[in-house]
C-alpha cells in the first residue's frame, strides 16, 4: 500500500521474525564509536541461539579496531528492494566482547567463515540487550499500474 | 583469487571509485551514537556534490533522534554476493548536521525521497571528512572447480 509518491508505512517485526532473520542471514554490518567518531563495518557473522548466551559472532585480527572490546555496539542486517521500494531491517545494540571460541562449542558449530582472508583467529560477540526490526512493505512498481502501456 | 577456504584478499577503493558509488546507489545506512551506544538507521540518500559543499543528504521526521545533530555519524553502502562471497563497501565519515532544502537547490535537484512516508521534512547532511572505501573480490563458485561433476 503506498501513498501518491509511492511511499509506505514502516512496521515492526516483532522478535521472533528478527531471530529468524538473524538466524538465516551470514552478513551484517557492526558499528562501534572510535574516540566518539562512529564507524560501520561490514561482518560475516553467525547468530548463536544456545541454552546459554545469545550472540552475534564474528571474527576480526588481532588488533584491529573491533578488538579494543568490550565496547557498545550496534549490529544490522537488512535487504532492500529498490525496485519496489521495499527493505526490511533487524537492528541489534549490546556490548561487543572478546569470547572463548573453544566455549559452547562455538567454534565446531558456530564459525562465521570470514570470506576475507588473513588470521582473523579473534573471535568477538555482541550480547545483545536490544533486537529489533522493520519493514517497508513498499508497493507495485509504477508502470504495474499501466497494463495498457502492454497492450 | 582465493585461498583454500574461499577466503580472498580486501582491496582499497579509491577515492574516485567510493565517489561514483555514493552517485550511484539511493539507500545506506547511518551510524550515530545516542547515550554513547551506537545505533545503525537505513535510509534513502543523495550524494551531493556542489561547487560548494559534498554531502550525504538525508530526510527525517521532526523529532527523531538523527534530528539531535549536530553530532559524529558515519554512513555505509554495499553490495554484498554470497555466492562468489564477493563485496564492496563504501564508508563516509563526518559530522551530521540540519541544513536548509533551500540552499543549493537541493529540494529541487538533490531529493532523497524516502521510501517511508511520514512528514520527512527534516533536511540532514553528512559533511565528510574521511571517504574510504573496501572490495572483496571473491572467486569463482567452488562447483565450478570441478565440470566433471557435469560431464
Amino acid at each position: 500500500m503506498t501513498d501518491e509518491d509511492g511511499a509506505s508505512t514502516l512496521e515492526p517485526l516483532d522478535l521472533d521474525e528478527c531471530r529468524r532473520l538473524l538466524r538465516e542471514s551470514t552478513v551484517g554490518r557492526v558499528a562501534v564509536a572510535v574516540h566518539d567518531f562512529p564507524l560501520i563495518v561490514p561482518v560475516n557473522y553467525r547468530f548463536v541461539e544456545t541454552s546459554g548466551p545469545t550472540w552475534v559472532v564474528l571474527r576480526t585480527r588481532a588488533g584491529s579496531l573491533l578488538e579494543q572490546a568490550p565496547m557498545p555496539a550496534a549490529f544490522e542486517i537488512d535487504a532492500i528492494d529498490a525496485q519496489h521500494h521495499s527493505a526490511w531491517s533487524v537492528l541489534v545494540r549490546g556490548t561487543l566482547h572478546r569470547i572463548d571460541p573453544e566455549s559452547a562449542d562455538l567454534a565446531e558449530h558456530f564459525d562465521p567463515e570470514p570470506w576475507a582472508d588473513g588470521e582473523r583467529d579473534v573471535w568477538m560477540a555482541i550480547e545483545p540487550f536490544f533486537i529489533t526490526g522493520r519493514r517497508l512493505p513498499g508497493g507495485t512498481p509504477s508502470w504495474a499500474f499501466q497494463p495498457e502501456a502492454y497492450l
